[in-house]
């Protein structure tokens, strides 16, 4: 999957014409970190066309068979010697253990401060089938993925491997399901990347063959999902707290979505949520200027147990001290009932600090 | 004219019926700084009533006739003796002078760091007509104002006042077209105020009759709008540096609104602003998750005459220490044409700073 930014890097562009010729199938996943290779043009596209031509000469498989990811600065020509003059460093370290899936998941890394990774395992039948997940991104984070189809296309990457035999387009529906409770409910600032990039990719090793009903299958693949989702926010740029929202009571699902997503993007709500004031009004505004039909008066807001606002209004029981401490700690969760149907939404997102000032705004291009 | 936020200000509510009572007819406006009475439920509404039926005994009008404003922290109740106890000494300092209208201008603010008053004046057959405007404003800076129409409402506050002798319907138009061009063009933080209001007020004191078609009311009223919405820009919180998007070459203007409004709420290129760093490839990624459908290799992007971005990558004569130097002025324009067709727009918006961070995070409440 991929992200819906209109404004497509290089790597997206080859990477969709490569899994439309191999039919899915991918041997290499070439990957680098410093370059976007986005509003490069069609040199762009000749760079990453010259990376994965000479990838596919070193791992002995066809052009179309290399899956390449750039993630880095936009519109600096993408230096592709610089990298195909690594290649056979990078084939010398080839290995399938513990510590080259690690090695990957730390080469990859920009602003992060931490490699991320997640695991799961079910047994069938006497056989194990396991999904591991490595992924980076820390800024320009608020996927909005869609799936490799016609028009649209994805700086967060996302790797997922199974040992697992499945077929690639019962790969792509567990990938939408999965995707969608996991990186499509994220945001650290907001910024919808042109690079961003989910890619699952099965190997069939473990000898089980999974179809498209497969509950074990599903629920692995979103807890993988669902735990790197929550490390890219926690590892978001200069982030102090992470925040779990719940709305609920809104007409729809999509609506209980909208107002997470208004909220999320609140610079007001995320510098008091640095500062851990209990400033819930600037909630009440961001639930107001959502675009979702509300009635004020009926909106509920909690700070994990502690009641907030009730009726619209600050809530009786309203203590400003333990709400002050509540919202110190480092993760929590902020629950709004706007009681008017039954849609609901889990978010994560996180506050704005001035380190994440600090870290884009550098004159460092 | 109010704003769209669904969450409602109790003088909102209040001032709302109020006009459509009086048939837009004011005779006092009382204006409180430091609580919004939003999120108060039936007590704000009560307190505002308290207000407007005090002040219009010591002004002697109708209680209808006297219009509410409140700025400040939403959900603490608003303690309406305090603003009742002080009528006295209101009444004993008012005067038509200009030292009695900039200590209007003065008290009203709250994050604001200055006044912001604004004139324009012209003649008619020998008669002087007068507007003056003085606003306040700084945080929760993106006003989306509506007419005074059925189901909406207003912490900007605008007060436009003019001594032509017009109609209230006829003042509705004027002021629907000139905010729309200043107002309605600008954003701090994106975050929509519960309480923003612009009421434009007429003596007839000139004597001179304005009417629908008057083209140099209407001039002189945008003028008057447009220097006060960029004073709000100008003096927002942590503001280092004011910026102009011309966005041009969309499909329609409403597309080219749209453009502008990602690139000036996109935290990435407003930290990049801070540092005068001319990351311009976060430009391009704003545009592309706008929403507006574009063709990434027809944008260009200037940096005031500095080309930057041409056919979708960088300029020939791109030139980063240019771009850098240009960037630190505190003023300055960046001109993004998509090359689709003739809609086009101007909008003002500002960086986003450490300083904003600290304001907007300290445990105040």
């Amino acid at each position: 999957m991929f992200t819906s930014n209109r404004v497509q890097a290089a790597p997206i562009t080859v990477g969709r014409r490569h899994l439309a010729r191999s039919g899915g199938r991918v041997r290499v996943v070439a990957v680098n970190a410093g370059n976007a290779n986005c509003a490069t043009g069609e040199i762009g596209i000749t760079a990453c066309e010259r990376v994965c031509r000479a990838a596919a000469e070193h791992f002995k498989c066809a052009g179309h068979e290399v899956f390449p990811s750039s993630t880095g600065i936009i519109g600096v020509p993408l230096p592709a010697e610089k990298l195909v003059a690594v290649l056979p460093a990078v084939k010398s370290e080839l290995a399938g253990d513990a510590v080259a899936f690690a090695g990957f998941a730390q080469a990859i890394l920009t602003t992060d401060t931490r490699a991320k990774v997640a695991r799961a395992a079910f047994d069938v039948g006497g056989k194990r089938v396991r999904i591991a997940g490595v992924c980076k991104g820390a800024g320009m984070i608020h996927p909005q993925l869609v799936p490799a189809g016609p028009a649209l296309h994805a700086t967060m990457l996302v790797y997922l491997f199974t040992d697992a035999a499945v077929e690639p387009t019962v790969l792509d529906g567990f990938l939408q399901a999965a995707v969608e409770v996991s990186f499509n409910r994220i945001s650290t600032d907001g910024d919808t990347s042109t690079n961003d990039t989910v890619l699952l990719l099965a190997s069939g090793a473990s000898g089980v063959e999974v179809g498209a009903s497969d509950t074990k299958f599903r629920s692995a693949l979103a807890e993988v999902c669902t735990s790197l989702a929550k490390q890219i926010v926690s590892d978001g740029e200069g982030v102090g707290h992470v925040v779990e929202l719940q709305i609920e009571g809104t007409p729809s699902d999509a609506d209980a979505l909208r107002v997470a997503k208004s909220i999320a993007h609140s610079m007001l709500v995320k510098t008091a949520w640095a500062g851990a004031d209990p400033n819930w009004g600037r909630l009440m505004a961001a639930v107001g200027y959502s675009g979702v039909a509300i009635d004020a008066e009926k909106i509920a807001i909690w700070f994990g147990e502690l009641p907030i606002c009730a009726r619209g209004g600050r809530a009786p029981e309203y203590d400003e001290g333990a709400a002050h401490a509540y919202l110190e700690q480092r993760e929590y969760s902020i629950r709004i009932a706007l009681g008017l149907g039954e849609g609901r939404c889990r978010f994560w997102t996180c506050d704005l600090s001035a380190e994440y000032v600090r870290i884009n705004a550098e004159y460092s291009t």
